[in-house]
């Protein structure tokens, strides 16, 4: 493969595709005939492997596993959001707007209670829900974790992205129509107790520690399918973050779900600090997790090895 | 078997006792002899088929193993409605009804948390209870789902719908003598802040939570007896998903549990809210499941496989 | 065997004790002459079986790993109790008594969860520290259940109840010496809103609950040691029922919580409540889950399977 | 080796690096030629066992395993320190100043509640996350703890001890500098409900109770990686003990998290206590379980047996 012009090479996502049976048939058909018709065939070759490459990724994207898994995705995120951000509705729910001060105090803390148990018990049953299909994301920041981990192809990494977000913001609307009068719980408003610089690092710790978790519970050291525990101790570090994060962000490490909030109450101010801070940890937690922790000498260059047909075979 | 006519297929229930050795033994008798005397044997091929397949309905229900099904299903049903209306029940014992409007507001969410947790934990062991033996439902949603999935035959998911309502409404008895003087639970009160639509949809929301996240604890993708952590992730949907449906309708995502109390207060307005809601949901995470996520391809007509003689087999 | 007169096997504990070699040595060394000199060796004969008996009895009570069992036992039960006791002495200890009412009113609610979620927690981690040298009961109702259920015999459970009591008796000396001036939580105070029968069956049915859940993490069924996640579900329908049942009655369901607290206070009022209906309960559960929900033929009459050398072999 | 001076013997440290290759090298060739050179050889012997040694020992700290086994108890140690300390920081800062009391008197119960849980599921995270790298210590008590019971080599549980108060100092700094203008919580303040020796007491047991668990999810009696619910157990026996000790001593069976608040605030004041109890908890709980309950015959003598090269064989 070594005369095939760069810009072929070049042409290929990733220069992973290579290996799949298609293009290996053209490789053979471009061999055997090259002394004779080489400058004739570059053009058309380029051509055909693209095309050829283009199929392959849309037949792996696309095949009946690779469906499942957005669709596992979409699913673990509706039912994650729909319980994290309806709890945090419903118990708001409980406090009429007349109460007096002191209540409300001594109320908050009872809140950030019940709204950190909800989201950590959601997301153990989303995790636990999808780890068999598509690996069990349920957030963005943790796709990223494990793309810059080698986990994952960049293209399903964005379609799981794509699947996250369609599952919150369904959830969110079905509970903003469904709840009519409750308040959304936006992000804005509490955001006034620490800089956004503090917001940042604080949200990428606390995601940072969620991939980590994530990475661990899908480490092969721990069996064949990870610790058995994996999305039960994966919804715990939710529900302890939650707690640090909540009072001073108010948003909870996942931009998905941030995502669909922004999108029922209109309001994309700071949006974009939702997205930055969970990605800085998590992409950390990958890269740390693939340099130093990692035990089999393959992860570092593991792409090839975990990366399966549909791209997401280590289920927690 | 082509050759029997239609009246004897439509006598046999869901088609799917004809695999049975008995009516296997009869359709050989039958086809030896067919040439000679064949309108002379149809209307006693019908009437010896139906009774044979009527024995061996009646004795695959009443055999040992389906008795220690269903008193499974009332066992642990009455565990968790025992736990799950206690708690409710003892919660509000502890207000004194002369408290101020603040404390009772306040109070009102330590209460749901607690109720929450009660139920989550109780959920776990009631499934964990019944899981190895018929399957872990406790809740005629969960049935209900299954049934559609394929899973377990219409007068199986009968028996235990009616085992689950019997164990349910022995707690509440039992609850209803020994607290006397404790109001009972009931939902209808509750409903105002949201529309019987919304409620509806929340209901079944929640419920297709449960049921998917059963289904994954199933699916033997997750090793020979599924997730391990199965109950345990299984009553953390059910925490979760209680704080964000009762404070607004009230329910609690489980017919069984709703009849019980309804029985006991002689409260049925309403009723069929209560199955509606988690019958629509778990239904349709038994179809979503089934057709979308299932990755064993026998699933799809997976009803001979999965379904034995006791109808149960596959344990969470 | 048949001819043995009664007195010698009546003098034999159970019966059981007969097939252990020395005994069997004993019976063959007694059939070979019998012929010869019956009714001499008769009385001889119960003299030495019955010596053999208790020789061999002394033997598996007091063997290295009869030892560690009662240690195991003795071990879990004090940090059940210690941190069970020791919760609702701490968040006892954050009320002055200077608090107005309503603040007491809200507060019983958060203890209550408090108190129960360290129970639970508790609960778990004893019993996955006991379970696989033990078995895990760190309750004497449990203990009774297993009796009766016929997996441990009666002198093992006689110690093992011991062994509960000294642990819970020196858990709550430890915490009165060191949080002096704190008060130590009675029952005798709160059974008030409850008659004393309505507390029986209420506590019992609690212990019904646990011993049935003992049980089912127990079952051979579920792999080699039962479900993985037992002790954790163990715990949470500890904490489930104690949220049901204290605010009525107190009690934990654990009669050697009752007796350490009624030794530290002195208080021995009612001290018979606190084992009957939990023992009621336990029993009653062994009896179900042995002739109604084992699956293995054997367990019905699985004494000898169950109970080896140190009476102990079924770990959790 | 019984005629090597005793010199040289006293050299090696802790005499188990005889075994590795290059000291048997080396003794191989000092024997064969003992007996005529041996006085002038016994100086370079020594000099040269001495390096060989030193080099052996620098190996094993510093090989690729035992950095990876160090970041992982630094990685897990910030984690859980970040997640409990930011719970107690963030659950005060929902506190205003201007509460008036019988709220905060309420408000403290809810706290302790949800502090305990943070801790609670940040511990069994951080357990989960290094327990199949380091064997998840987290904590300076459960190495001391180990090392006691023969588990883990001196100068190990010194690199670990180092690990565990570098990522709590870190993880202290981080959140003093991103939370500005909340309080550290310290412990010194909360002290006065209990005399010293009585806090010493309570934080002891409750350490002892936390390392029999640790040993308890070891023991390989249960399976090859000991008990599969393990990390979740030992955060739960956390959660439990801490609503014990919380309120009385104000610390957290902790060493490193008390390390890294008293460098942060810089009140090292008593700070020894914080030391004292855990170590003598943690350290009798190694002896009690290498004594009294292990099962394995060879864990009396087991330093040879767990402890391979990176000393940190066996995971929970």
């Amino acid at each position: 493969m070594n005369n095939v012009p760069r810009c072929v090479v070049g042409f290929s996502i990733g220069n992973r595709l290579n290996s799949t049976p298609t293009a290996g048939l053209f490789v053979w058909f471009y061999r055997r005939r090259r002394r004779r018709r080489r400058r004739r065939m570059i053009k058309v070759a380029s051509f055909l492997k693209a095309g050829s490459e283009f199929l392959d990724l849309m037949e792996s994207l696309l095949c009946k596993s690779s469906i499942q898994s957005y669709s596992a995705e979409l699913l673990s995120s509706f039912i994650f959001v729909f319980a994290g951000v309806g709890s945090a509705m419903s118990s708001s729910s409980l406090l009429a707007s007349s109460e007096p001060e002191a209540v409300l105090a001594s109320s908050s803390e009872v809140r950030l209670l019940m709204v950190a148990v909800a989201h950590a018990f959601a997301m153990s049953s989303a995790v636990s829900l999808s780890a068999h299909i598509s690996g069990g994301h349920v957030n963005p920041a943790v796709t990223f974790g494990l793309l810059l981990g080698g986990h994952i192809r960049v293209f399903t990494a964005l379609c799981y992205i794509v699947a996250q977000l369609l599952g919150s913001s369904l959830a969110c609307a079905v509970l903003s129509l469904c709840l009519e009068g409750q308040a959304i719980p936006t992000a804005s408003g509490s955001s006034s107790r620490i800089s956004i610089t503090g917001g940042l690092v604080v949200e990428g710790i606390a995601t940072f520690a969620v991939v980590c978790t994530v990475y661990a519970a899908r480490d092969p050291m721990n069996g064949p399918r990870g610790i058995t525990g994996g999305p039960i101790v994966i919804g715990f570090i939710h529900g302890a973050n939650i707690i640090v994060t909540a009072p001073f962000t108010g948003r909870f490490m996942n931009p998905a779900r941030s995502f669909g909030l922004a999108l029922m109450s209109g309001d994309f101010r700071n949006h974009w600090v939702c997205w930055v801070g969970p990605f800085l940890g998590g992409g950390l937690a990958g890269m740390v997790y693939r340099c130093l922790l990692s035990q089999s000498s393959g992860t570092g260059s593991g792409l090839q090895q975990d990366d399966d047909a549909d791209g997401n075979s280590i289920a927690v």
